[in-house]
């Protein structure tokens, strides 16, 4: 599948280069057309690996990553035609996280809100599934590296959508649990989950570790 | 132990209950000395149970449990004695739920700021230690009702107080994981994951579930 992925750090450098190993032809997608970071990302990653302009990566993916930071989300988007955002499936894995206060991040949206519900007002046509923002990369694309069961959560209103990314998940990063929260207002959870992650972060000494729901 | 509780809600009741049960002496406070439910409660719960007023359950407990609603807590604490708060460990597990919007509720405080750290800041000698927050009452004193290892999230500033509540998490709850996440600026992370757990409760439709960090 020809994959679009917004961002070139490391969320979407490492989600590429598992897509590409995987058989999938992956743009990596910025604000230039020359990207150094992207360039030497893509020429690492091989022939199935490509870089270019936002507006690039929506036309090139059937399938779309969302990895820019949270705060650079909706600017990104709006380097992208809207005729090539719109009924792609938009996967975001982004953080609303704001660093400008120092470290631990707050968050620039919450409670009432979230970074997905912000996409999907502005782009009512784009079918937004968040997914993947409560682990980190490593985790996202190799599930098993985190020991005995663990979940990934999805939310969004499309259904078809969240069928496509359970198949990514399950299919393509060997996910074995997917829990589907519900629409996209659930994501409101999924990002106030981060606080606690960053505190088990600095807890547990790594980032291999990841959220399960016992029963 | 004395045990004082604040709040004579399920979550008071249930807790208070299960300590009556373990050998504590219990005192359930609300607002007015003649609390038809607290009655209720302490006339079912046999000997060691008792009811009062905030004020007589802050003079009571040795250890005090704040099972206020999030919205009712820091007046709650007005009407006890600093003299009988001081240098007590409160273990806080109130979430501030706001439901006048409607459900599910969102929170009155978060991101820069807890309930935890609220009482804190008004009550500096208080022991305020965060715990509990994240999971159903049943499961809080039946930790086994949920399969498998799941956690059990503490944070505060005094390091004695965590002990405290570590020994009742698991020798009196037999929690088998406590997870100390540091200090009382953490129980932002721990009181945004309610979001998270509203969303689970109605996927899954059942209350008896809870977090597990896999590593």
């Amino acid at each position: 599948m020809n994959v679009g992925i917004f961002g070139t750090g490391i969320v979407g450098q490492t989600i590429g280069t598992r897509l590409v190993e995987l058989g999938h032809n992956v743009k990596l997608g910025s604000r230039s057309a020359v990207n150094e970071k992207a360039r030497a990302w893509a020429k690492r990653a091989g022939r199935l690996a490509s870089q270019g302009t936002f507006a690039d990566t929506a036309k090139f993916g059937e399938v779309l990553f969302n990895c820019v930071s949270g705060m650079g989300t909706l600017s990104a988007l709006d380097f992208a035609s809207v005729a090539d955002l719109n009924n792609k499936v938009l996967i975001d894995v982004a953080n609303p996280l704001d660093y400008t206060r120092g470290s631990p991040p707050t968050l620039t949206v919450s409670n009432t809100d979230s970074l997905a519900e912000q996409i999907q007002r502005i782009h009512p046509l784009i079918r937004v599934v968040k997914a993947l923002n409560t682990m980190n990369v490593d985790v996202m694309v190799y599930p098993e590296r985190v020991h005995g069961p663990h979940d990934v959560f999805i939310c969004g209103n499309d259904m078809d959508a969240k069928a496509t990314v359970t198949m990514i998940l399950m299919e393509w990063f060997r996910w074995d649990s997917v829990i589907d929260l519900g629409d996209i207002t659930n994501a409101r959870g999924m990002e106030m989950a981060l606080p606690l992650w960053l505190s088990l972060q600095k807890k547990l000494g790594t980032n291999i570790f990841n959220f399960h729901v016992a029963r």
